[in-house]
């Protein structure tokens, strides 16, 4: 693949991240991540954050609020196989807030030495689910994004 | 989302084609197709491609063989939601060729009207299972896809 | 495993069937099918035996009448393993029509061969989609269903 | 559905029992969990099973012992619906140990209420990954089970 990255697992950072293990059911024949498994993985990531580091209810979003986080575009690199059995580490930064969107950089890398495995540049909008058009980010989720990373406010 | 694009259907087209059906496992709570599911989708194109396009076999490549087809990089567009039950089409088309590596655009339109519903660009390697490093691209495939599209050779 | 079984791939039969790929996809790191993508595959198949066997539409009948088939029982036996590259088909027969549910049996065989690879018996019920209880199955549902199969009605 | 179970939640058990949170991706156009990915969840306990329950390396058994552990039969009863967002308790007990085989219960519950979601007996075979036949369960696994659970032994 291409150039090696390691992550400075000690240097301060906003990044949100959340440890997970590499599992069976994420593999493929080769015996490594199966690619869209690692976009599964990092949706997950999203949820998590949306309820552990904003402090809302992804799921009361969409099920009780009808609000959408779908991805419009994506550009993802893929620098190094994860195999069954690794722990990982995914990490997730807002990079950017607009009114109806938000780019953040989502990764996976090794949770001990720090090795980039992947990593996705993302925009996310907020969207109605009756309408599946853009609305705008709510005032609580906005204003908690902002709370964890003020130089975007 | 982003501005709507279609697709000329009746164009002269080097485009690999194979329809497919929206199903029910694709799709989310949202009722619309979750997007890691593309990705899904769009490795069994590249599959039905190398089987019936390039005339070789898939699985020998990766079971036999031991020839992985890894991505490395990719960019998607998602342009409008996919719903349960639509038939879509899904192309392909190489866009360049190197030695150990190819760049393929792959989309997914409305089998009807044309509509664009995403599209990847992606670039594949041709890797070795055993070392998970890249190796040429194996001669019978690269012979496949210039036959298929000469301006590539 | 357990005693080989072998399909009489000419018997007369009511069986709805369709032929399916292996795809690497469905595939675990022990290169074989990862034994619930199987009934990812035969919930495929459901919506498919709605669609064109019964004559209806399995997604009009979710998303818009709102009537759901949700799985409350099953039993399967896996016999062979069935690996990525494998043709196999698929087949539905219904083996019991009440009057809020159905056991159906379905299964996979070997395409060529006949080797029988798993199969399920499976209870549906049709549920409202709003209350997430037992409705009637709805008329024409139940038409359909003992027109392909009159010792049902 | 059928008739509503609830778990003892503080009964003197012998259950594995691993907490989870039921995530937007296993939820299907209904917004309940689809029922393939019941299985999923439950592959990945028996994962932590092997990992933590039992102190051994799943991933070791598959990589470099080249052992499977994959489903021969399984009878799975799914009494109420899971929604996106539900904290549920997936637990597994060994009912039965073979010297090729072993039964499992397995099962999701509600994790506050105790309400029986759905469970499965299952029966596993331990095989070997080159020839796929079965083969004796390694002693250290079975070592492991007993010293857990002292009347199968």
């Amino acid at each position: 693949m291409s150039e090696r990255t390691h992550i400075d697992l000690l240097a301060e950072s906003n990044e949100f991240r959340r440890p997970r293990l590499i599992r069976f059911s994420d593999c493929d024949p080769a015996g490594i991540v199966f690619y869209p498994q690692y976009f599964v993985m990092l949706n997950g990531l999203v949820e998590d954050w949306v309820n552990e580091g904003l402090g809302l209810s992804y799921h009361g979003l969409v099920a009780q609020r009808r609000i959408g986080l779908p991805t419009v575009k994506l550009e993802a690199d893929f620098r190094a196989v994860s195999r069954m059995g690794d722990q990982v580490m995914l990490g997730l930064t807002v990079e950017r807030l607009g009114s109806r969107s938000m780019a953040l950089l989502v990764r996976c890398f090794d949770a001990a030495a720090g090795e980039l495995r992947m990593q996705v540049k993302q925009v996310l909008v907020t969207t109605s689910l009756e309408t599946h058009r853009a609305v705008e980010i709510p005032p609580d989720m906005r204003a908690a994004i902002v709370r964890n990373a003020p130089t975007l406010g």
